[in-house]
């Protein structure tokens, strides 16, 4: 047969799930700082908009990935043997408990692609990470959305959805929530886990831990088989040009996980920025520290220029823009604060049009942001 | 309900494709030189298992990712703009006929992903890369081994087998092929796509294209829009360590990898590494010189030791251990070696017991290997 133009045209009868994927709104990522540049011809630009350390990372990262230097042509070790020595005994858990991801991103596919087919759901709160929902289509999976309660996790009620649909295989739970930043009490944690079947996989996405050790719920690991624990090196430890993440779980878990995650899923200048990363936690509590105090005056600032805000324990704010103007939503100030080279995340996507993501920066970048957004709001 | 153990023993009943994942006998890799070093006590290891470049990579590259040192915190740019720019102008392509991958790892399983669900079927070759087979056992969906012709493709038997399956959606053919070393004629492979169905993506695995400029498939492309070529950094290009591959296809097929693809798949030090590494061309020239004298120096050593190959278009070779000794099969051999610091692969995975792969290095590599190599087999 000839070849045809079909392919370029529609690919809906090759491609099983194209519909649905279709249907995606791809990923918006933050600005880079680039393409600002490139685009709107914008130098000394401040990003605040992917929850990035501002302090950067470790100087033992630094030295970790130059020692590498001379190892380029040489794949990683497949295993991530020294990296997860490292994790599990920080973690107090087994190597065999723990899967490494290309960041957490690619365990949380990892995850939707082993346990929720199209025949399944997906449970997920509302006002919790766009990535979930996304996952349930890329599975061709039914997506539950359960509403949120004061922009956090309503976990009594995504019990219940679990119930009402006993099709459920994944439940994802944020916490500290992106992009809202609530946490959830320990008790109702455990509440939710006693009262779901243990069939049901429940993944606490913990991507922003180091900035509220309380929320750590290492401990349900040994209780529930069901439960994973996904975290990152993409924020606190200041590793998200370098894509390491990773799961702790059962040992039957991560062992199908390891299965299915791709050999070399993790680069060897990771695996080592890492492990060196893991090793200094100086620098994570001189983050958490430096994140406190400019988060306590970020919402001093707010408060002062009469926005609202959530109280996050993380390391970002959401602000609420209360805009005056007809046909103004909080986009429009993103757009203005993108022109004076201030990259925020905007919540549209999230159905939040009226407020903005804010990461927390260093105090000269907070300064920046909230001079910026003074003269926008007071201008004319 | 309370949590049970079940979790623990068997998966089978939360895990669609579990079975299938289970009966997946893991990828294997080569084994890294610190791995042998603390398994064997080993030192001065000399790795010819995984087709690395032993020249390692371009000094631009090592700048480039230097360069990178002060913005690790900062993700990536997920469009990939820059090296999707150089990599439009080298291919002499659109830059959105590309999509970039964690390693040509992630592209193959992403095109399996997109285009093979549980009731299709996938073609590929016997002796073609080993992981192939695996992508249509994770997919639920079934592969069609097609037995080689001397070591190569046989495109007409895959042809008729497209045509015996109706069901086929993926065509997986590697040019040069790993491990065999094979390569396939341009009207040979032209002939082949003028026989399959538009309805049926071919992905050319063109890996080791570096070392076989003249296997350059890269016109079909123009002329199929089914055709995807696939390509990696990690074999000439000297990266394997940080895992860059990419893609070129129509423009309908790249619009769905992107969408499919994790937004942070290539890491920042990854995209810059790629795109210097890219522009020395020099490097690639240096590095296909090296690789076809060493080449002939192992064939005539080959041929000296009385040892079978089959002719290599790529960095490695396939040689033939024919020992008279009772139970011996290749494998012994590859242990022998290992234990004198010289890691090849054993071919046991393929069917191919008699058979070892083995990386062309540098000189003092390929000395090292030879002189052991005789030792072993003149011993006793």
């Amino acid at each position: 047969m000839q070849p045809t133009q079909s392919t370029k045209s529609n690919l809906s009868p090759l491609v099983p799930a194209y519909d649905s994927i279709l249907a995606l709104a791809p990923y918006q990522t933050g600005k880079p700082i680039e393409e600002l540049t490139r685009e709107y011809g914008v130098s000394d630009v401040v990003k605040l908009a992917s929850n990035e350390n501002p302090m950067g990372c470790s100087p033992h990262v630094t030295l970790a990935v130059t020692e590498q230097l001379g190892q380029l042509a040489r794949y990683p070790d497949g295993n991530g043997h020294y990296l997860k020595q490292a994790l599990a005994d920080f973690n107090d858990v087994t190597v065999d408990q723990i899967t490494l991801g290309n960041g957490s991103d690619d365990l949380l596919d990892i995850l939707a692609r082993s346990f929720a087919g199209a025949s399944d759901a997906i449970v997920y709160s509302q006002y919790a990470f766009i990535v979930y929902p996304m996952l349930a289509k890329m599975q061709g999976a039914t997506g539950i959305e359960v509403p949120a309660q004061r922009f956090g996790h309503d976990l009594k009620a995504m019990s219940q959805a679990v119930q009402d649909n006993p099709n459920t295989k994944i439940v994802f739970i944020a916490n500290p929530n992106n992009p809202t930043g609530t946490q959830l009490e320990h008790n109702v944690l455990r509440e939710f886990m006693d009262s779901v079947p243990s069939s049901v996989l429940v993944v606490l996405d913990e991507a922003y831990i180091e900035y509220s050790p309380e929320s750590n719920n290492r401990a349900l690991l040994d209780e529930f088989d069901n439960v994973v624990i996904v975290r990152t090196f993409s924020k606190a430890y200041g590793l998200a040009g370098l894509r390491v993440g990773y799961a702790l779980s059962s040992v039957a878990v991560a062992d199908l996980l390891n299965r299915i995650r791709q050999p070399f899923n993790v680069s060897r200048v990771g695996l080592a920025a890492a492990a060196a990363a893991l090793r200094d936690q100086d620098f994570i509590e001189k983050t958490r520290q430096i994140n406190d105090e400019q988060m306590r005056w970020l919402e001093k600032q707010f408060d002062a220029l009469g926005l609202g805000f959530i109280k996050s324990h993380a390391n970002f704010i959401m602000v609420e823009i209360e805009v005056e103007m007809e046909d103004t939503t909080a986009t429009v100030i993103y757009e203005a604060l993108l022109e004076q080279g201030v990259i925020v995340r905007p919540l549209a996507v999230y159905g939040l049009h009226n407020w903005l993501r804010i990461t927390v920066g260093l105090a000269e970048d907070n300064l920046r942001l909230i001079d910026t957004l003074h003269s926008i709001l007071t201008e004319d």
